[in-house]
């Protein structure tokens, strides 16, 4: 594993850093921050996965959570969106290939031998971070952006015990009826849908929910709501009574000054979770 | 004045807009921000001057001051560090002409029609915000980064009684004897150095002061630390008695990390004043 950079931020060090991943088969880069504490023992480590488009960098430098995570003493992981490099498979869309693995492991040509995000984030990488970082592996939460809350979302479900809490910006709720999600699982997963269903925080939380708090956040003035299908899982939420809370914030739209604005009471709702 | 974008971020919007600028001749792009508390009357207004080869968008993004300025009331405008456009002139290099204004108003070709920073950002766009947005021009404060807390601080001082604090987060300090500065009055002021003598913040401390409170953070691990200096700045403060801190950050550098984290209480340090 190499390191990037490292800057002190907070107190505490924002580091990147690159590393040869088995599950992707490339080279992954990724951001943690680990807060001032972590220097005398392990630290709960909060997960935040990313939009279409992003890579590990965007939230780091525009989300504002590590004023929060110092403030909590909670790490935080920035992960990338995709496998990168010169040999991965890529489309001209910015909602397909590149910055956009939608966290699931492709299993259609020519995705296959690179997109394997689910892997990649819920396995190597939470066990390289745990071999080689002072964070807290029974003490573990996840949050994320659109795309990425979609990923935060089925990933606390599918994982139960995994997370103590799950929070989301702006997620895409319902992919198997959208299309930021039917367009990707077809090219990803292929044509058989009963393979979608796992990807769907929507069924997920019909059929499952999540054993813990559950916070989600939408603007009330996304540009891409219509995509993103927050009445199906505030539907779902409610008949299933799912402990939580998804709040619709007027005004707001789909960029970091929205996430920026309601990240200090979502690293709030984690580290309650986390410490408690 | 045309809108390019208005976000809602911290209760309150954040704006960036283009104008036909008459002091600089060209197009020039600025960002505002206006606290909820804008939309019932004026408020003060802080000035945040960024460093080379930034435009308005790099503080606005990753500074992290509206959440600060939203609890404060305070507006926030984030200029641009030069003129801008096909007809301006430029060089290849980072630190002369575009994004690289260093805040004077240029004598000599082929800078002289259009690097009028000076002009800009101290009287045509301070007038431009007080026409078009509730801001109290009587209730002013003014900070910056690098090549822009060299602008801060000698607006501050060559200014009396326009702000009413000045902060800056590690300022080029005395540019007349610096790489950071010697070239670029050279190119824009030409030969004659007692013409650069107006820019140069610690000669202006020497010779003026500031008629109120001043704050100062510096990085221990700048990497541009000899270029900024610092210590003559430290001294001339001291020399001259003037009211004020000047902080070395253990570990800090000159990234935006370092100003993220500072943000708060410089803020606070203005939101004293100007509401005070």
């Amino acid at each position: 594993m190499e390191t990037v950079s490292e800057n002190r931020v907070f107190g505490g060090t924002q580091g990147v850093y690159r590393h040869a991943a088995s599950s992707t088969n490339c080279e992954m880069t990724f951001a943690l921050f680990l807060p001032e504490k972590a220097q005398f023992g392990t630290v709960p480590l909060l997960w935040y996965l990313s939009g279409l488009t992003c890579t590990h960098e965007n939230a780091m430098t525009k989300a504002g959570a590590q004023a929060w995570c110092a403030e909590a003493g909670i790490a935080i992981c920035f992960p990338d969106t995709s496998p990168r490099g010169e040999g991965v498979a890529d489309d001209d869309a910015f909602d397909l290939g590149k910055g956009a693995g939608f966290y699931v492991n492709a299993t259609q040509d020519p995705w296959a031998p690179h997109f394997r995000m689910w892997d990649y984030v819920t396995d190597e990488l939470p066990a390289l971070l745990a071999e080689h970082f002072p964070v807290d592996a029974d003490r573990q939460s996840i949050t994320g952006h659109s795309m990425g809350g979609h990923g935060a979302l089925t990933a606390a479900m599918r994982l139960p015990g995994r997370f103590q809490s799950v929070s989301a910006f702006a997620p895409i709720a319902h992919p198997t009826t959208s299309d930021w999600g039917r367009k990707q699982f077809k090219a990803y997963l292929g044509e058989d849908e009963a393979t979608w269903k796992e990807h769907d925080a929507t069924l997920l939380m019909r059929e499952r929910g999540f054993n813990g708090p559950v916070l989600i956040d939408q603007g009330t003035d996304d540009n891409f709501v219509d995509l993103l299908k927050p009445e199906a899982l505030a539907e779902a939420m409610a008949a299933r009574r799912q402990p939580g809370q998804l709040r619709l914030q007027k005004g707001y739209d789909h960029s970091y000054f929205f996430m920026s604005t309601f990240m200090e009471e979502h690293v709030a709702f984690h580290a309650e979770a986390l410490h408690g």
